[in-house]
């Protein structure tokens, strides 16, 4: 089958999906875009849905998770916030999420469960749910395929830009089309779905298979990244699916194989972005371990290096310091040997068998010094292997987030 | 009994102890103190060691914890550089951190087991022995109780200050002095010992008893502070007991929980130094939570909220976004519920059971610009409590560390 292609557009590039992007005064800036509306206009649309596994998740995650329950993954509208999280908001806060959600169904005609409501922003400040009420007749008005092309946009908050993405490919002779948005930038962390992204597909797959299959994608994607170790409250990645593209993705298939391909390239291709887009990132670092005796081995040596400040600073200073990386792998609580530890960084040795491997420091720091770096740990302890996406630490990190907002 | 007091002195105010420093030329600044010696005179003196728990534990380290073993509690001399951490090294850096031990037992007249050697500074750069050997001579003759007074600082590296404390009280009618030394700054870590210091005592005390007593005083400080998160190759705490104040310590009497006492005050205010000398800090915070389901789940609590960078660059920019502090205890893995959390500021409270504290901003920011801040968490779920010292991340932790040495 042929492969997975990059075309323009937006959430409402594949058919039956439609969106638009309001200022609702959410946010402090005068008229900033805070308030997307997405919709698919097939009936029993398929939808899916992951989550944050923070214990403090916010009210519309909460929301969220109740709503997938109960439209069994049949579901139509996403309506998203930025400028407050209505995280740690209490009972209030779940009300403003309970209300949006019934007042979205209400103008669709839909039933409140067939809606997903999602909130990034400050937290712990009450969300004001007239800004919103208010601005929904506007939003209808200008659902359209145009419009939908300001949701990513309207969901940014020190995001620096808005990430899209949308893939083509042909499905059993039918083309079949993936689009996907999302924010992230602050509060990045690999524990989970890690931020806010939605994705739309005419594919016509099941609610059980798309529930599955996003769960697969995330896990190769929005869980390999790391920003700064804090897991959100909102984390939340929704898929929706309108069939109208005719191509039926059953389990099992080379069709659903395919599929897969498309999803987990669409949540990487965002992954990349929202670490690109870490708050005060200057590059991007692929963390690979090779020879970890167990897959979890692996991730625990991959995720100390990658969360390290002093790995992440001396990103940031172009600092072939690899002594910070073996120290990192050697608190991981993975089982390693230090005098086997091999440390790459696109393909130089700067440590072989655990101790300095006699390279050039001029072209060491020269290889730190382009925007995306690859280091590869072998550890030569079994044949497990992880890899997670990081990106370095700078004084616009400490910038952004010393700052009161 | 009488309480302890804080008096001047250095490693040789217990009696029996004799040090000195040099400038070796290990650290690149000319002149610079780099090397230290400390010795006991009285033969078979007690000793005891707790170590990093980091995998890729540096030579010297190796080479205590087997001279702990060999010398069964019974050590004489602790020889310490700075500049060069003799970590990542291989078999030629266990080779360095032997001979040096060989060395300073010849010098002596010690077996090389009842020596032990500590080394901080650069990782995975080989240390040059002869730099050590040659000021050998010159150590020893050197050795007197006044010039133990340079000891902290030769072994200072990032510190901006050395860090020294004395106390003094008496033990069934005898005169007891416990002393302690240490660097720290970066790299400072929970999960361990984390970083240099060194205890003498002229208390009479068992190499069993000493060795039970030093893991519960390191386990009340050392290890309840964090600075960024890394545990170093190198972390050691290493005491010496003369014997020569005549006070018998024996376990389970009251002379015992007195010189527990003292020698868990000493790591105390070692461990604070150190968190206040934090690379780049400008403020230290206690992070106490109370109402814990289990102690385990206090702990999470807070060394996640500790860790996060979110927090700390919070805490920086005196910003009461308690939201980061709930968010923290949110994926910290403990079983909290948000909706009961408390989080208060020197008694301020920013968050009543999960929510808005209504508290006025202008107060706690005055709150939050101490230079000591105490913040208070009650999840409201159990009995256990857990506390650590934390510091927050500023411009300069990324100076110093984005900085090639």
């Amino acid at each position: 089958m042929p492969s997975w292609y990059a075309i323009e557009g937006s959430l409402a590039t594949p058919k039956g999906f439609r969106g638009a992007a309001v200022a609702s005064g959410i946010k402090k800036a005068k008229g900033a875009l805070d308030l997307a509306l997405i919709v698919c206009d097939v009936p029993g649309a398929s939808a899916a849905g992951v989550f944050t596994t923070n214990r403090a998740a916010a009210a519309p995650v909460l929301l969220c998770r109740e709503n997938l329950k109960k439209n069994r993954g049949r579901a139509r509208a996403i309506i998203a916030n930025a400028g407050n999280a209505n995280a740690c908001t209490g009972r209030a806060g779940l009300l403003v999420a309970e209300q949006t959600a019934k007042a979205v169904a209400e103008l669709l005609g839909l039933q409140p469960h067939e809606v997903f409501v999602s909130s990034t922003g400050v937290i712990g400040t009450p969300l004001n749910v007239d800004l919103i009420l208010k601005q929904l007749p506007t939003l209808k008005e200008s659902l359209s395929v145009e419009k939908a092309a300001d949701v990513p946009r309207a969901m940014m908050t020190t995001d620096s830009f808005p990430k899209t993405i949308v893939l083509r490919s042909k499905i059993n002779a039918k083309t079949v089309t993936l689009a996907g948005v999302a924010k992230g930038a602050g509060m990045i962390h690999p524990n989970m779905a890690t931020m806010l992204s939605y994705i739309t597909t005419d594919a016509a797959v099941a609610p059980a298979a798309l529930q599955k299959m996003l769960r697969a994608a995330v896990d190769a994607s929005f869980n390999r990244i790391t920003v700064d170790g804090d897991t959100s409250t909102n984390d939340s990645v929704i898929a929706l699916a309108s069939g109208l593209s005719g191509a039926a993705i059953k389990a099992g298939t080379p069709a659903a194989k395919k599929f897969q391909q498309g999803l987990t390239e669409v949540c990487q291709a965002l992954a990349k972005m929202i670490v690109k887009d870490g708050e005060g990132a200057s590059k991007i670092a692929r963390i690979d371990v090779r020879g970890a005796r167990s897959a979890s081995d692996a991730e625990r040596v991959a995720r100390a290096v990658a969360n390290s400040p002093l790995v992440k600073t001396a990103l940031c200073g172009s600092d072939p310091n690899w002594g910070r990386i073996v120290c990192a792998a050697g608190y991981s609580g993975a089982a390693i040997d230090a005098s086997k530890v091999d440390v790459r960084v696109n393909g130089l040795y700067l440590c072989r068998r655990g101790v300095h491997a006699g390279f050039d420091e001029a072209a060491a720091i020269k290889e730190l010094d382009q925007k995306e770096i690859a280091i590869r740990i072998d550890l030569h302890q079994g044949k497990a292997d992880a890899w997670v996406w990081t990106c370095d630490f700078t004084h616009e990190y400490i910038r952004i987030n010393a700052t009161r907002s």
